[in-house]
């Protein structure tokens, strides 16, 4: 299965495709989307748009993995906006007829970790040992967007092994 | 110049379309379009899409006027999901090459009654007397979009008199 993860923003956009067998995950691409700072919020959100339109033509997932957005209260215009890029994203992989599967921050840690509270410095050297890079997953948002679809990746792996899956968080 | 407003909704969006000249506003059109309760946000969002696409085919406005968001705070989740549904409809006008006008809900009040903090059904009954409306305009999701694109107008009027309006608030 061929998972994409994305990360939303109206600035920039971290993806991150993995193929993901049973027990393995591998990296296939993973990389950043930027919107030029002076288009307008619509230019911007268009723009995301087209991208998400490419990279879903060129790397066919099968599952698309967004974090959850709840969880930003503390920061709620940049939550709002975030909302804003997320939104485009969610449509157009509906409208290529992609699943999308959303996991709030907390699940995504402790999927890969074991430990919801895990540090963003923790989350980046277990993705560099799973996916075994030459180094940490940098920008953060190309990390997010790694820690998404390896989330992804381990609960549906769940699901095929008839394993433990009651806290799978499809955001339906 | 045809003004199309627009009030975001994941579950209802209200839509009104104003004919506006210099001094006079005439409705054309004015209603909701919903989303099924039993999909996910994702096939929500495209159902919008694919309605906000309809309604710029069939209307053919001119500029969309929207609310922004940034005033609900209080409700971070609602506005979050609200977003979503917002950005959106910004990223369909732009890959129609429509304009988009973006307005605080103060500013809507104040240029429809003259005072930022009039009541629901003050607006409402001004949009009835501006508009000669039989009846006051609903539900609310019709009667704030009516709000947005009527403060459109007499931004635009403004400026196209050359009047003043300094405090045109495009969300750029």
């Amino acid at each position: 299965m061929r998972i994409l993860g994305i990360d939303p923003g109206l600035q920039v956009c971290g993806y991150a495709c993995l193929e993901a067998d049973r027990d393995t995950e591998r990296l296939i691409e993973a990389g950043v989307f930027k919107t030029s700072s002076d288009l307008s919020i619509e230019a911007k959100l268009n723009q995301i748009a087209e991208d998400v339109d490419l990279l879903l033509e060129k790397l066919r997932p099968g599952m698309v993995a967004v974090e959850q957005l709840y969880s930003h209260y503390t920061h709620p215009r940049t939550a709002i906006l975030m909302g804003h890029a997320r939104g485009v994203i969610l449509q157009r992989c509906a409208q290529a007829g992609i699943e999308v599967k959303s996991f709030s921050a907390t699940r995504i840690k402790k999927s890969i970790t074991g430990n919801g509270r895990a540090s963003k410095e923790q989350i980046q050297k277990t993705i560099q040992t799973i996916l075994s890079l030459p180094q940490l997953p940098e920008p953060s948002d190309v990390a997010d967007a790694i820690a998404a679809a390896l989330c992804c990746a381990n609960e549906v792996s769940n699901i095929l092994v008839g394993g433990a899956s009651p806290t799978l968080q499809s955001q339906k």
